[in-house]
């Protein structure tokens, strides 16, 4: 038995370290590869997540899960040992259950559709890119087919990000929120609007930068185990705990573009950061899904980093750096000005408020398609009726609109719903920490973020992929995924800003 | 056997996905990757590289060689398919030959010993390292031994870094040009020495960064499938012909330190760079040995960069950049001082007309600790005796002596004399280059690259690994390996500089 399980932590660890060299790859790609390493590189990476796959999915670790499962039942079910078996089943067969042909089409169908996309979105062209989404939707579909029985057809996809979640559990969330949340922002469109033109200025870039690294220095991020460089998308990537990598990109005429950035992408290197040492090379290691990992970068980004508390302490020095720009801006201004609301197209410029109804309207197209109740053909037309329902706007064009994200073309269906999971759900953890920390708002306007760290370190990060998203967030609020303490917090702060 | 042969191609480019990939984790590893990262990353690079080994050396590759090899016999020899065969055989029972058990030992053994290495150095503590040095030095010789029969127990070591040369050769070569080298340096330091005091002077970092730039540039180095970046030692390091990357070092306080490691460096790199795409993915692509590859990155460095017609172009270019530090210096004070012939202690500092001399010691060293007539016990005083018998000084402490280098610490015993040869086999290709283009000098005078980088191109670089480096010196020069031009090269160039 110690044997076998000792036999199987090894291949799960070579496991590991294949996808984190993979990352390695895709992080060299993204911020210092000579562009034209593309045809190497793609080999390598080629080569790299074949072999991952193949370690996880091998006859070997078949049969000694096959061993170890039903020793499962004679242990702590939350030990190491047991959620680690359970974990590595789920991946086994989530895997294995899928035709290698059809993984191939798939892969081979997504690389050829995203540079369809690319030339499609630049030409805001949809029937160019229709038939290739077409084919897409065909093969998730049949991927999904895979997973029979199921309650949705959705949710095998919703699981691939999101361990365990049902299709019915975040339309019933979804459901809550939405009326809420347009009637909100109708109400926030009825009021005059803050100003928000003194962050669209020049900001050296330089000193944005320093200010940054300044700031996440303050959250705890560790520089030791981690860097901050320039990527044209900003993103976070591990190769294991101790080496976590930060990106931004620095835009000299606007402020906000590098600083939530810096502070969004510290709170997912955080969490990466946080995971303990005795999960590292297992399955177990890392954030427990998209959604909280969403969580935690929306907590330092915008319950943290969005407050009037956070700016008490960082506006005199943002204003000693940039005295031109803001020296004649009041604390009170800017942090309206920082949180102003406002329906737009694209999806990643939105606000908290307006941010949750982009995802609520992809998620609605998602299910359509897969469940057949949508056509390709007219999803254009639906879109930009939806955005005019939800938002009051609609796009100047299919680029502005139904075209703008990279995740369709990259098959990925079933990702969106895990950024407003991310939202709702940090907003449940950050209710439970201002109850069990109950001066929090006078830590952080002292510039203090050690206990707050501690916090979710504890209750959060240590735990690694032990538990599903669901599980992990009962276990830390004693209640399931829920979007109440979400829009109480809408309601609040942008009630103040707009005088509701 | 078409199908067997696509099967050996597939299994070799996934080997050299597999090295390419170790060889990013290394270059991360010496230029970006934060400090706290080495145990995650020492994980990575081992199992990366287990599994190159394990492909290599798989069944399957072994039963697919034995079932071609006999074909070979039917195909033109030179042919891509015939050389790939020979060179795959040859990897294949290099590794196979050795147990597992000695390999395994071998590497705790240097990784062990490194460590000690650094402290002892630090030291200059000999004593410290020697039980570690004289267990590789067992090691390497049960390493040796597995290569039964052999002419020299150190042949197997040469040949790991030297494909195909034999230590009898070498030391043919060696024999001949040491005692004329010990008699130039002696008439050299008869005769008043040359000032470089000019090049030890504040020269502002970026201002050296952008003229090493520029040089490299003029030489051909691609930027589209390269970098350059900073490391504590410089290398060259590439993970396909499509992505070649150059490191490099500044000293704010001495010219020749980037300047000349930049040239080095982009010699290995255009050498990579030029290897035949029809080879990437096999084991045929890239350099032909470390001589080889020494031989390209002397001649851009030393043969080319350290030359009259090279100054005469670029010298007031420098003077431009630099007129504080250069404006009173003339063109011919420049290029002696430059060239100041100096014997000290360390080789990495050595000049052209004493370097040789060093690795001379050391190859007369490795050979005797490996056939016995020299004990580990002694080396300290072997060594200081013999640079007083060679370079006429006496190092103050073994940290400028016997612990200077890191080789001996990770095991590699074989390799210092392809840095001599390198310069020997520079000058043969030099002289024959000269010969296919009698304008040569004019060219470079006038900051021309192109012929020169088209003919080693040509009748080098593309030829990866096909030939055996004295397969490959014969076909170009017509002579094997040969001391006798690089002799001539030192006395007509040190001979015009000091009046000999």
């Amino acid at each position: 038995m110690e044997e076998k399980l000792q036999k199987l932590k090894d291949l799960l660890a070579q496991y590991q370290d294949l996808r984190h060299t993979a990352s390695l790859l895709e992080w060299d790609q993204q911020c210092y590869m000579p562009h034209g390493g593309s045809e190497s590189r793609s080999y390598q990476s080629a080569t790299i997540l074949r072999l991952a796959h193949e370690t996880i999915t091998s006859d070997e670790v078949g049969k000694l899960l096959e061993e170890l499962t039903p020793r499962v039942d004679e242990m702590n079910p939350d030990s190491n040992t047991a959620r680690l078996i359970k974990v590595a089943n789920r991946r086994y067969h989530k895997l294995t259950r899928v035709p290698a042909k059809l993984v191939a089409e798939i892969a081979e169908t997504v690389a050829r559709a995203h540079n369809v996309w690319v030339d499609a979105r630049a030409e805001s062209n949809f029937a160019k890119f229709e038939p290739y989404l077409k084919r897409i939707v065909e093969l998730r579909r049949e991927y999904a087919g895979q997973f029979q029985p199921y309650d949705h057809v959705y949710d095998p996809l919703l699981d691939d990000y999101e361990p365990g979640m049902k299709t019915a559990e975040v339309q019933k969330i979804f459901a809550a929120l939405r009326p809420q949340q347009v009637e909100l922002i109708k109400a926030i469109s009825a009021k005059p609007q803050v100003d928000s033109s003194f962050l669209y200025q020049k900001f050296d870039p330089q000193k944005q930068w320093d200010f940054g690294k300044k700031v996440i220095t303050d959250f705890g991020y560790d520089w030791e185990h981690g860097r901050l460089d320039t990527a044209a998308h900003p993103f976070t990537i591990n190769f294991g705990r101790d080496d976590v990598r930060l990106t931004t990109r620095v835009d000299p005429n606007f402020f906000n573009s590098a600083f939530f950035a810096n502070l969004h992408e510290c709170g997912h290197g955080l969490y990466e950061q946080g995971s303990a040492p005795e999960l590292e090379r297992t399955v177990l290691a890392g954030g427990a899904s998209l959604a909280i990992h969403e969580s935690q970068s929306r907590m330092w980004e915008n319950l943290v980093g969005r407050s009037l508390p956070f700016w008490r302490h960082y506006y005199p020095r943002l204003q000693q750096e940039f005295p031109a720009q803001l020296g004649n801006v009041s604390l009170e201004a800017f942090y309206r000005g920082i949180n102003r609301v406002e329906p737009s197209p694209i999806r990643v410029e939105a606000d908290e408020a307006t941010y949750n109804l982009h995802i609520m309207l992809r998620l609605e197209i998602e299910i359509g398609l897969m469940d057949g109740t949508l056509d390709v053909h007219d999803l254009p037309e639906i879109w930009n009726n939806r955005m005019e329902e939800y938002l009051g706007i609609r796009p100047a064009d299919d680029r502005h609109g139904v075209l703008q994200d990279v995740h369709w073309s990259g098959g990925m269906i079933g990702y969106f719903a895990t950024y407003a999971l991310g939202n709702i759900v940090s907003v449940q953890f950050w209710e439970k920490i201002n109850q069990d920390i109950p001066d929090l708002p006078a830590q952080i306007e002292a510039g203090q973020f050690g206990e707050l760290l501690g916090w979710v370190r504890e209750n959060i990060h240590r735990h690694g992929k032990k538990f599903e998203p669901q599980e992990l967030v009962a276990r830390v609020t004693g209640s399931k995924i829920d979007a109440a303490p979400y829009m109480r917090y809408l309601r609040q702060k942008f009630g103040e800003i707009y005088g509701l």
